[in-house]
């Protein structure tokens, strides 16, 4: 199971009708900027997902302060309503614009050339067309699209300035980028800033320290790879307990594998050579006994690794071989062993472990493994992007015939799921591949493709569930699925894939035999319903903004005794829960009961349970729930039953 | 926490009885051996775990059939009641006499040198006193000890022969190893031989494969890397869901942590440089954007690592920045990241994460962490000795007051695993400081390792354990006691280490606030009751000869309808159980329902309920229990009742 949320450069050049609107936007900032600062020199502009930017440099240093400025001007341009005008122009053409400072400005600039764009057209491979637009007297070199006129640009609102290297690379010049963002309409726009606003306060980062939950050590243990603390690992272990339930009730079976793999694994399953930027780096382990040898090998395997062979899966073992005798002309010895970045290599290994009958498929191979990505630092984010991901693995072996009931019970799985999150709005996005990508992007099977896709696209429609169709964007091996989910703040997140798999099983040679005795290779659906631990608790935080609900609460129940004379009854109240598995703890101390009752709302103590004398003498307790307020006095027997009944059918 | 049962050198000098009686064994067949076979030559004759062996090299090759005439060539000399007499030599002597023959023979062999002695006299340091022993005619190099006379070994028997490199190095020549075990009596012996043959039937990855609990995949992921089966699986996640209920009616919290570190980590727990080969080799991460910056760093981090620096806490930022030097004068830059190899340093900056004070202690925290440790491939073994390892490890941080009783709440643990495991006999052996050896071998505190074994020695005396003293073989951080089982069928196995550490929790600059409102240094309790999943499964594996309880066995219920006609009512009773996320599972066939229950059995699934149409009409099943045979019919209600409990309760 792969998740990759980053868009494709493809997926950019297919803009949405609201990414064209914001990257419009962006131009019309730049005219704005150029008005009142005539020397800005502008780089890259694109839309984002929270809006747009344009990275620029300029003799004023802009603050927060210029943005009503700005903003006035910009709203000029768009009561204007310039029409954005796409301009075909020569390589040579547009040298000279560049170099005369005519592009990404409003007219010549003479002694001050468009140096970016410049750069930039460099860039653009030859005989690729090159286009201008306009919009009244700024002109940018761009590929576009565009809405029609600046007029169609409904609302927008400059939103913050950073500084970032020209092409994101420190060697450059620091530049000046402005961000701000743009919607049809001013009720969109106050809808997104509102959002802005309780995303803020929900922010998984900042609810995450306050909270324990978790814990970035960048110095000791590295950035990227949270230490889940124990409220957080409350969180986590709830998550694996219902995915555990809920597949043992789906018939899955349960397997754990090692967070290593030799380099055999990876080039049979064919994550390398390719996929090897976003695996961490190798580890050679000498297998002789001798310690001295112990130190690293070099990257001689790099060597070997390049020199021209097509990897294939008949020809590893001779290209390990050839690899092991550059190794030994170097006086080397040694495997290379990997972090694994995914869990199905290991799971096929697992199938293949033992022969198999069709008797044995469907065959739902479940783990909650732990893999470990390089990201790039600079795109590490809180536990939205991350290096060590848990993930809520499965892979479901079928034939053919099974493949449209268990894919249809997958889909059930997430409905299950979203039932008890709370989450009533999603979409699956089923991408499909395209008949040109065949052998290149896709796995060269025609007949494959149309059939499997033939059969998801049958199953997504039968059940109801809410999906669009994504033409060109599947893996190389199968056709999959991106579940998209909204907070209950109205946020959009990806929370996990499925994929169809027609070609890796037969790379690992996995077959099991048919009943007419023919060995045939299964169908293999990748899916993680709960995504990583990381994302998924991330967005559960900002979804419940850390309220969470009795059964994953960190603390279920504080118990608070009112006077010493309750402290038995208090005590033996909690050993009762506890006895239950469940996290309920006691405060008694000389403070103040409102003060206690204070603490434990901020501590977001699910349950609050008061007792006086009074309840104690009528076997009764108080309730308080965190953020709701009293509930009144209940019979204590009457008040466990529901706790347990609550926490037992994860009731929201 | 550090669990390491390899015997140090010391311990190898240091012989039990039985290991003196085993070595002297060794002797006695050598001088058999040249008794039939003159030419033999001798290399090494040590004792081990299960006896002894010796290494030769003779024009013979010996086989098993060898071994009666052998065994009655060792009785004649046994009946000779030789004395075992010590002689001390000069190096000069010693070389005179092995370049005659004379050393590891009966008489002086010319033209026939002692040639693996004379190579290991070269091994013996200058200034060491150089000793002979002598049984009969025969002259050995021996450190020794020995029996007093040869007339004490009271029974023995040669056990197998094999190959083996000249101090196990593949380039050194090819030696004939035999095998032979001894005892001070016959009784002994053949309880011995009995077990022996008990546990062959009983070995792990024997059971382990049959009933596929774990698979090791050495070409793909590994070796010492097991995959864990469904079956096993369900093993491992039983004990981690005991542990985690014992663990939270015992008020620890849990946590999570990644399996990977920084080095600074280890070089300020003090792993690195001195356990560096225990450890996988390291990975560097480079964090800048540029993927082209890549491949791996080469060994530069070693020059700056063993340039003669004393590494202190207090040094090593100074020295990071040296070594950084370094790469960045080789154009390289990056971060070495290592797989953890221990969870204490993950916990201890858990600890560091926030500020504590008295009254957050004792902070008992625990995680089933996965450790990675480089152990030689060679040393590899089954379950037993492996290179990933899931530890049932916690962290108990506490005051001084506090330690007492937190370590025999540790101890009760045991107590209470123990019971459930039905695990009679049980030692702990509490391993001591020297005072010889402090500030060398032990960290410098005399009054804290008197003052620490003083607490640990009186909860142990106090609490009724079962338990020896070890001087001076504890930890170099604090004493540590070793929890030392005997399977069902007698079988010795180490399962657990628990460490007093006063020493690490300082070097990470632990402290919390205390009641006088100074800063102290927490003391730190490490504890792994169940050891690693792997040995301890290992273990379990053997106990119960693969037949393991209900609440543990991978398979609790299988469902037999006689005929067609109660597959509903199976199917029903499948789907109640299951409900309870009890392992039950049904089948039914055109089998004959002998076959049906013999498959089952064969399978070792723990209840076996038949049902057939009397059954049905009853509402009842006929329970059978595996190796147990029929246990009469009984209501449904009743028998799926007692499963539960059974579960629940653990009972054995």
């Amino acid at each position: 199971m792969q998740t990759d949320d980053r868009k494709t450069l493809e997926q950019r050049h297919q803009m949405s009708e609201l990414e064209r609107l914001r990257h419009s936007c962006a131009h019309v900032m730049a005219t704005a900027i150029l008005r009142l600062w005539p020397d800005a020199q502008f780089a890259y502009g694109p839309p984002v997902e929270t809006g747009f930017y344009y990275d620029l440099e300029c003799s004023h240093r802009i603050t927060p302060e210029d943005f009503e400025r700005i903003e006035a001007e910009m709203k000029q341009e768009i009561k204007a309503n310039h029409v954005f005008e796409r301009i075909a122009v020569s390589r040579e053409q547009a040298v000279v614009d560049a170099s005369s400072g005519r592009l990404g400005g409003l007219a010549e600039r003479p002694g001050n050339p468009s140096k970016f764009k410049l750069d930039l057209l460099g860039a653009i491979p030859e005989g690729e067309p090159i286009s201008y637009y306009r919009n009244g007297d700024f002109l940018d070199l761009c590929a576009g699209p565009h809405v029609m006129r600046t007029g169609n640009i409904g609302a927008f609102k400059l939103t913050s300035v950073a500084s970032a290297y020209y092409k994101g690379d420190e060697k450059n010049p620091q530049l000046q980028r402005v961000y701000g963002t743009a919607f049809k309409n001013k009720t969109q726009l106050e809808e997104w800033l509102k959002m802005q606003e309780e995303a803020k306060k929900r922010d998984h980062r900042k609810l995450g320290q306050e909270m324990g939950l978790f814990f970035m050590d960048a110095e000791y243990t590295g950035p990227g790879m949270p230490l889940w603390l124990p409220n957080g690992t409350v969180l986590v272990e709830e998550l694996e307990k219902l995915a555990k339930e809920t597949e043992f009730a789906a018939g899955y079976v349960r397997v754990r594998t090692p967070h290593l793999a030799k380099e055999k694994m990876y080039l049979t399953s064919g994550h390398l050579p390719y996929y090897a930027e976003s695996m961490f780096p190798p580890m050679t382990l000498l297998e002789g006994d001798d310690p001295a040898k112990r130190p690293l090998l070099r990257e001689k395997f790099q060597e070997a690794l390049h020199d021209g062979a097509e990897l294939t899966p008949d020809k590893i073992d001779t290209f390990l071989e050839r690899a092991y005798q550059i190794f030994k002309a170097e006086g080397l010895e040694g495997d290379r062993y990997y972090l694994k970045a995914m869990n199905c290599p290991h799971h096929h290994r697992i199938f293949a472990a033992e022969p198999r009958s069709y008797r044995d498929l469907p065959l739902r191979m479940a783990e909650y493994g732990c893999c470990y990505r390089y990201e790039q630092s600079g795109e590490l984010f809180g536990l939205m992007r991350v290096r060590s991901l848990n993930m809520n693995d499965a892979h479901i072996y079928c034939t053919e015939d099974q493949f449209a009931a268990e894919f249809a019970a997958v889909n059930e799985m997430y409905l299950k799921y979203f039932k008890i999150f709370g989450l009533e709005k999603y979409i699956m996005r089923f991408s499909t591949h395209a008949a040109s990508g065949l052998g290149k992007k896709y796995v060269n099977e025609p007949a494959l493709w149309l059939k499997t896709e033939d059969m998801v696209r049958r199953v997504l429609q039968q059940s109801g569930i809410n999906y669009v169709e994504v033409p060109n964007e599947a893996a190389f091996y199968g056709p999959k699925i991106d579940v998209q989910v909204w907070s209950a703040i109205g946020r959009e997140f990806t929370i996990a894939t499925n994929q169809v798999d027609f070609a890796v099983p037969a790379r690992f040679g996995l077959e099991y035999r048919d009943r007419d005795n023919t060995m045939r290779t299964p169908l293999c659906i990748h899916r993680a319903p709960l995504g990583t631990h990381e994302r998924f608790v991330g967005f559960l935080i900002e979804h419940y903004a850390g309220n969470f609900p009795l059964w994953l609460a960190p603390e279920q129940v504080r118990v608070l005794p009112v006077t010493e004379q309750q402290l038995d009854y208090a005590r033996a109240l909690v050993a009762e829960l506890r006895g239950a598995m469940v996290r309920a703890e006691f405060e008694f101390s000389n403070d103040k009961l409102q003060g206690r009752i204070q603490r434990a709302e901020a501590a977001r103590a699910h349950h609050i349970l008061v007792v006086g004398q009074k309840e104690q003498d009528a076997v009764a307790v108080a309730v308080r729930i965190h953020g709701k307020g009293q509930q009144g006095v209940r019979p204590r027997a009457e008040v466990v039953a529901d706790i347990l009944q609550s926490i037992r059918e994860r009731r929201s």
